[in-house]
């Protein structure tokens, strides 16, 4: 049946200009990067519930995540945190890495869990606190030259509870002066990603509070700074795509944190509570990769698509896949929207069709399109269901309770 | 100087046609319920920060509650939580805080931390979850009668992350097969207060999500059972102190949770981010405590008020005294409003001088008040002051760092 | 192809275990209630755009909303709003409406548009405004004889923009008194449909909030008082497929105003901002609907559909057929939901697999099916391109500019 | 009373260290603008009530603006809105003006009232029009030249309802171009004030959603561009007093547009709602203005204070004292921080004391002093109530029902 429901898929699609070759490359080329920390325990400040098999250590979190890569096909890199990755040889954990077919992605410094931040880390009002911060983030640069990553990722917990509790206009410099020794220590090939966040686990003021803050030192910084959307990080309302198409159109969007939210920064699995409003951000994604404009081409084609979740009450691996395959399925969905029939109702100012040109893609079902590309791949068509059915699951018991957690 | 700015506050209310003895009355009967738990360390997911000097069994709590009875002399009960208070022999606790000049207050049963409830407790699909977080409830039920405690207070974390993770309307039938099982075991003067929360932990539904749904619990179990309100607990804008009004119309507002919150459930110092909407929900209990119809003013005499937050990056104690201080600042100014000045504007559908009587006597400054208050009442007038300069907080810190933390 | 389609369509869904003929059953089943005033200008505070073709009296809403019907086949009804709809002879307007195929619908009082209604309508502090006000309600239970409407649909936009502007408690009182009086003067077969709203025109305080209020009203009302969910009318992250749920569980869900928003009551599309909401609202319906207990079917069978929209932009009639066929989406794919697989997975607490069998539903591409049950109804399978191909858009530009608005 | 009043008062505060006569200078120097607007009607989507009274002209409306000046002494210039306030002379409502004492102040275009802006204006797709909106732009640079105003104040309701509706970053583009146009056109001491808003008329996304978009059209276009801050135009929970701080630290704070906001940007009575935030607003300005950077200082000064509400059920003119009156309020408090009290707690990571030193000037009762500033401006103490006595309010029944409203 999948077979048929492919031919009528196809037939249907090229029946509305849409190149599926070209589809399927796209599709075969689009890479998602899955996080060490999402195969660990998590939870919420009132309980981190433990699961048994979950990994002990950064290489058994490679080895989770290999599985991912194995049955999905496009998780090639894991992105690590510092010090919850730290290991006394990163050559030997890329190594371990590169044997399991996969590369050590971008370096994420930790900068608020040690006692000495919980006013701040570089924005701390202790000159000592804040030479202690910056210091892990030239670390963070170091390391990420030993593995190979091109991106430091940077999300700061930092911010104040109450009105006076810090100087907001002294912080915001001395942000800048953190930010700007790590720059300077960067490789050339390397970025710095700027993420911000709503609030928490600040509840009066984040330093990083919103696109703008981000942009705004990515800009001041220079090129090699841009800015990391983290899915979850806005306030309710808040038109995400919006903002992508912006920093895109600035040529500052840097990547991306996927995840899902209802209320706050959920960090619940990624098209699990809106799907539509990821597949409208993939859609300003490839309407901006058509610019006539290269160099908007050129920032589209350097995005960082990431996972970051919290996987409370989920089995940890099968959490990814999921992860994976709705972010997979998305994008898929947006690269069948017809960008020249939403821009010719556009022009003609007529409203109801040129939403239409863009809803209907999302509307399709496709399933028999990525059998297809899956198949081509050499992946299984239903990795959930491969997973679920390798001896995989059952071996990861003996690792007991009470693995890795953030 | 405090005195004669207490004879010019004394002439300027009694031109206002305030009966200050009656003011001072009831500032003296006011009486707010400090929680074991907001003694001890607490945090965000991200982290608990350790303090020195937090207190490491239930005792110890008490007796840092006795500090705030003691400087402030509006603090007579402690909230305690089980299991954290959970002691061998609680006629022995209750000994040590009657010592203390205290009584031990609400019972809280804790249905969030064991790993059986990841997925619920009350409403858990498992049947032996279920009875085992029912015979936790009727075991607090035991504990309020060693305690001599009048209420019970429920929170439950219950909920789902996912569409389809649970049976929402099996999930509502079993909480109220729990609810009715306790609300049978309790004495007659014991009373249930059941709690609401818009989301967290729980991210997609929370069983018990806003008063409504405690509202319509509490009607179905019978008069014992009243509705507990979180002023953290609620979605963005919602007017909590129309829930106020409303819920003492029905005879319904057995208590109050106090805290602060920009955002979410902050749990922050109550009266710090917005203290206009701590005197509002004031002003509504008190126009209330004067209705005509007596069983209004009988429902406003019981409401507990209770303090419920976590002291992430405050010292512990100085950020109790705070608190109750700024309850007690905005209980009195809401004393302060002339409620038939009031109730003539809105006769009179005069919407300006209406909302100017009320916010009239929020701009008081009340210092000379409370000043001359706390004197009669043999407590410091500044109590905050009174600790710092006391020696207790150093004598503490021979606890070391480690103690109690939720 | 469309024909292959749907034999695949089929294939694929009894391999589920889908029974497609009692989904194609309850498909053309199925009716949504147009509103009279989605057919004329409306806007916003700033500006009504005034379009050309808009009708220009009751008369001509009802040939508007025909041709809706003709085109979808599931739209027999036509709500009506007073004075909007105001006619001398109901009995000539319900003939009218015969004529075309057409029933009237609900009833709607409007007491929001005259000046004495500034400070409220049903809750004014003058009692000849409350009488005035309570008399427009029984004036609707009139018209509603005449008109043979089974439904009175009410919206108060009574409330306050200030602290102390009103008594709230008193306010209550009042509203229930109005209620009461109109209760009292339906006809058995009638029912009450008590809508509530977040805020806007009110801003401090709307006397209907939300959910909990117009429930207890009507619970204090009796059996032919329900609860009338609007979309929109809810704070951001409110669930309102767990109000949904919970309504039907307590038999008091009499109806819906369905309708998208992003931010506030932005009265857009059904369906159109997040279309994943709306089929998680039909999910909820349909498993309610196969309770064991029939009394909650009997309430699933009585729910009125009803659009509620401002087209403010787009083409009206147009605008009318989107949105029907979006709720005619969703609900088809919430008629995929296998519900005893979700049951299972439910009760071995297997979160991933309970989830994924709710949302596989929404994934599938229902055009088919649309087109099949369309097919048999008699009606165009694409009503849009059926209804821009018709003479109809271009004879009624006669009417000229200026017609009905809100 | 008053007098001894302000004794009690000098002495408080002369002993924390403020010093009176600077607090007094800098309130005699504070000018807050009132809008031409807020003296006529308005309303919301459902209904502008009619009041009788009411201006029927731009000069009618500025006889009104100088009742407010004459008795609070610091409103002594009007905002004006065009087409709303279009006359055909300006160099006679300018004398109309200065013989009331009043200058003509911000001049704000309007681009959302004409038929052919239904889809944007400076962002239409259709260039005509995108010519038709950047003429009006031009237009009122004109009129600034004439009526002598310094700034331009400038609101954008362009946005989509729709996902797909228009290209974003293509109107990204228009927008700039027209805004660089204008920016051309104007004489060296004009400004270019860039107002934001989260959302409304716009429903789906607004061109010009937030401070960021607005900073970076105001960086790209030079000095003499700024950012506007309207109080009401911000995302649920956004500190708003943070980006306050965050634009003067980048030069580009340049204006205010005040009023308050429960829900969405309701434009109620500033200082009504949260008077708190209003106050920790000013405490950043004012912590700014100390800055050792005299850029800062600078920024500061040029500040534009400006009312923007719409009074919809109040009596205008008591409405605008009121609103000028808060805000007076909260800056007089926050002019008593004491700025080296909080710095010092800050430095020493001190969270409650750094708290507190700014919450307890909020607490003070500023009565007395805004009593004796009047008195030394020759102002009446209590404005509201001089008003109200006088003759003026009957004065202007003769108006009649039925004037300007927007």
């Amino acid at each position: 049946m999948s077979d048929r429901a492919y031919v009528i898929f196809e037939e249907q699609q090229r029946a509305r200009g849409i190149d599926l070759d070209q589809v399927k490359a796209k599709l075969k080329a689009f890479k998602i990067e899955t996080p060490s920390w999402g195969y660990g325990d998590s939870g919420t400040r009132f309980k981190v519930f433990k699961k048994q098999g979950v990994p002990r250590n950064p290489f058994e979190k490679f080895d989770d995540a290999a599985q991912v890569h194995r049955l999905t096909g496009i998780c090639p890199s894991v992105a690590i945190h510092i010090p919850w990755d730290k290991v006394e040889d990163y050559g030997k954990l890329k190594s371990h890495a590169e044997n399991l077919g996969l590369a050590i992605g971008a370096v994420n410094p930790n900068l608020f869990q040690e006692q000495e931040y919980m006013l701040g880390s570089v924005t701390n009002a202790d000159p000592l606190i804040r030479r202690k911060a910056t210091d892990h983030l030239l670390e963070c640069v170091d390391i990420a030259k030993e593995t190979g990553s091109r991106d430091l990722s940077l999300w700061f917990a930092d911010g104040t509870n109450y009105p006076g509790q810090g100087d907001i206009r002294q912080r915001k410099a001395w942000m800048l002066e953190a930010l700007a020794e790590m720059y300077k220590a960067m490789m050339p090939q390397m970025r710095m990603l700027i993420e911000y966040k709503f609030f928490e686990p600040a509840f009066y003021h984040t330093d990083l509070a919103d696109w703008g803050m981000a942009y705004n030192y990515a800009v001041k910084l220079g090129p090699q700074a841009q800015v990391l959307v983290d899915t979850g990080h806005h306030a309710q309302g808040t038109n995400v795509e919006h903002i992508v198409a912006y920093l895109i159109d600035e040529h500052k969007l840097g990547g991306f944190h996927f995840n899902s939210r209802k209320y706050a920064d959920d960090d619940l699995i990624v098209g699990s509570m809106n799907p539509y409003e990821l597949f409208l951000i993939f859609y300003q994604i490839l309407s901006a990769a058509n610019d006539s404009d290269l160099s908007i081409g050129q920032t589209v084609n350097q995005i960082a698509y990431m996972i970051d979740q919290s996987h409370n009450i989920e089995a940890k691996i099968p959490a990814m896949i999921r992860s994976v395959m709705n972010v997979q399925t998305q994008y898929a969905k947006a690269l069948l929207v017809n960008h020249s029939e939403v821009a010719e109702a556009q022009q003609r100012n007529d409203v109801l069709e040129a939403e239409n040109a863009v809803r209907q893609a999302f509307e399709f079902d496709v399933t028999p399109l990525l059998h297809a590309v899956r198949e081509e791949m050499g992946v299984p068509a239903d990795p959930m269901k491969a997973y679920l059915n390798s001896g995989y699951p059952k071996s990861i018991l003996s690792r007991g309770i009470g693995g890795a957690s953030w």
